[in-house]
């Protein structure tokens, strides 16, 4: 049978990234208080492709995933990734993994228990080096100082999402970088609250407000504080509740330079 | 050239609906201001398939919204869906359009314009008879009633999908089936405010608090006060800004009965 | 603190449905091969809402589905809620859980195993009865049979989507739902093929040819055949490879009346 | 009133991007054919915030957006970033206009008239210089020259959409830029076909067997051969038929470099 994806190709062009997207798989990711935590993760594959290969051999990006999707951790996607290079004769391998992540957590006054779920993503990279990246997306309460500054009595608040990506040179637990942002915010959320909770938050949402901006700012501080991260990025989009498009900040900065 | 959907079909199963789905075309439609206004539709367009034939001719449906798109209209849509019926020999055409609808708005205070969106669907059916619903997704501000009530300052707000359906039997515009959804609500959303404008929707939203199934029953008393409105159907979606979830209400009524 | 959900309400209307919607939850469903399976659920619940009551309380929806998270079955999800109705003191209570449901599956010829998800759903109801549905969504490959009879060599095909919901009387496996739809295809899906069953399945592809309409009649021909499904319903999206938009058929059958 | 947003911020962390995102507003773009064209845009708008300011004026986006909107054109567009860089004292604005453009195509063989959509987005962005790029989505078929070499008959093919991003020199037609892409796949794509015309394209698509990884260097080399276009971005991603994930292949080439 032949192989078509070996034949040489005339065209003389590199291709920067061929392989696949949209594959859905079980997997199992680290969790600081159980153990391991089963998800379903979205994922993405790519290698890159010299000039005169026609393509790339799609189905082993699915071959190797599926022997590893039992520990989808840090040590591992590098094994992922030094398997595909080796496999698909590749300088560079890349891969994406998109999880919701589930963390139990006690409502501010009542102690209710519930899960939140956060989606998260893993990030590696391996060409002559090992990168990886760590996304974290966090929704919070965001309330408008403006709105509280200049109205006789409450303030526009909203549902807002905090998107936190790190690089890191010690460990560092999806728990931690959650807990980071939703200290940044106007109050943190809860899958389950009862009315006490709801006073709770509410009262202290007023007495924090944050833009988007000041959001962004917050949670950089943060990552500023932490000696392990080395790298960030920040985004924040407020769903307004006073518009029907979102209010949006952006920011990353790299302390290694 | 065989007509392979001519074929009989031996199976003995008659088919609800085949057609087409995810076209998207110009449209026109009717405008209270401009008369007409320029948009993007969503088609669905479906006939029914009898037993004894194989397959339907989903070209053909293409064609006849083809030479219509000029005037989405009431009449017209019921003229595109008789041509359906006779080119197809359907018993029953249907088809849907989603479309934005844009509205110039003034801000409450500063008189600044801007346009606001609005989803809409014209849904139409012709069998024996013509059947015509009118859907349109209204952005609002909803204000926690529980939260205000129980907190020492504040209360938490959010957008809020209301959406709208409608069966009339006398013409209807859609800027007035908007304006009943936005009357409604804690406060309506504009593109375009200034700080007097956010001052003036910050404290109205406040004095003016709905829960999901308030607002669902304040559309619920305007569409009953209207005497061209027979049947209605109301949907309401609180993206909560103190949840990760959204809280929900649905009712419909058919005065008719 | 005051119970503004319980204030009367004095507008005399009843809502259909109230509750939550877009609650992510880890999940545990039954699995015919490894006795359960963890996967991630997409929560709606709802009860009704009688005239006389402002409000439900939204919290108790997360509280229920919190506990019974270990056990998504048809048994649990009666207790759900019937737990729901008492606490809620409703007359009917609604649930809908979304979840990726994964089989591990051998390629054809090289026997190469992977993972393959399907999306499902389930969908009870209690008010005096209960009610529950399962949909099952397959992905699989449709060819047309219009195209391979007037074309000299070819004939276009493309993935579709087979969506399968059921009532019945007696335990049905997810995994003989998936099946029955897989085996009404041109061809079915792998996450993982290699050469030999890239050949297979694109001939059987092609000694297969189905219509959109032929889908969704050979799936309700299977679904006819097996007595303990009362009810079905068949939906077949085809995304078109020589259209930007899809083919779509549906239809239902109730064997009961 | 106060300014709240100008306040002096002292945490000495500048921003690199805030404002908004999407705004749903209707806009006017150049046709080739008919002068100009009627849709709707999704907006993306960001200004750069230095250390010292607390937070932008997000209405002055909208307000200087609504004022330009009858014409979404390169010099308009780097008008727009110009009063917006001005209005709010930023060094650097940047917006992205998402739209639906329509083409009228006539069938190959049959020549009947139907539009096509394609989603193009401009993205603009003005500092010291005005950099400007336009992108094109457009639909296509690829057939799998794998399955087409080692099959009896027949060969797998899907839907594919390429993505092709450019900056020019000199004036480029989207009109250019999407039958560029539509002469490097297997077969190009129209809303409405007779049998006719689907014979030659599925015999078309046989003849022209293309891989994601060719169909991305076919796009290439047709650019590469233009020398209006100095820099451009390519991107593939194949709904694969056998496969529930999808195919991907990206590669970009600066020619200035």
């Amino acid at each position: 049978m032949d192989d078509i994806q070996c034949e040489k190709d005339e065209r003389n062009i590199s291709i920067d990234r061929v392989g696949i997207k949209g594959l859905t798989y079980p997997v199992t990711v680290l969790d600081r208080v159980n153990g391991t935590q089963h998800s379903v993760g979205k994922i993405e594959m790519y290698v890159d492709l010299p000039r005169h290969y026609r393509a790339t051999h799609m189905s082993r990006f699915v071959e190797v995933f599926h022997e590893y999707r039992d520990e989808i951790t840090f040590p591992h996607i590098k094994g992922i990734l030094k398997a595909i290079k080796r496999k698909l004769s590749a300088e560079r391998a890349e891969m994406k993994v998109y999880f919701p992540y589930f963390v139990e957590k006690s409502a501010p006054i009542s102690r209710a228990k519930s899960m939140m779920k956060y989606d998260c993503t893993f990030q590696g990279t391996l060409d002559s080096v090992f990168d990886f990246v760590i996304t974290v997306n966090v929704p919070v309460t965001a309330l408008c100082p403006c709105s509280k500054a200049i109205s006789k009595y409450s303030a526009h608040n909203q549902r807002s999402m905090v998107s936190l990506s790190v690089r890191f040179d010690k460990f560092v637990w999806i728990e931690d970088l959650i807990t980071l942002c939703e200290e940044s915010a106007s109050a943190d959320l809860y899958s389950l609250i009862k009315r006490p909770d709801e006073k709770f938050l509410t009262e202290k949402a007023y007495e924090n407000p944050r833009f988007a901006e000041d959001l962004a700012r917050e949670v950089a501080s943060r990552a500023e504080a932490r000696p392990e991260i080395v790298w960030y990025a920040v985004e924040i989009e407020n769903i307004e509740s006073i518009h029907a498009h979102n209010a949006y900040a952006f920011l990353k900065k790299d302390k290694r330079k």
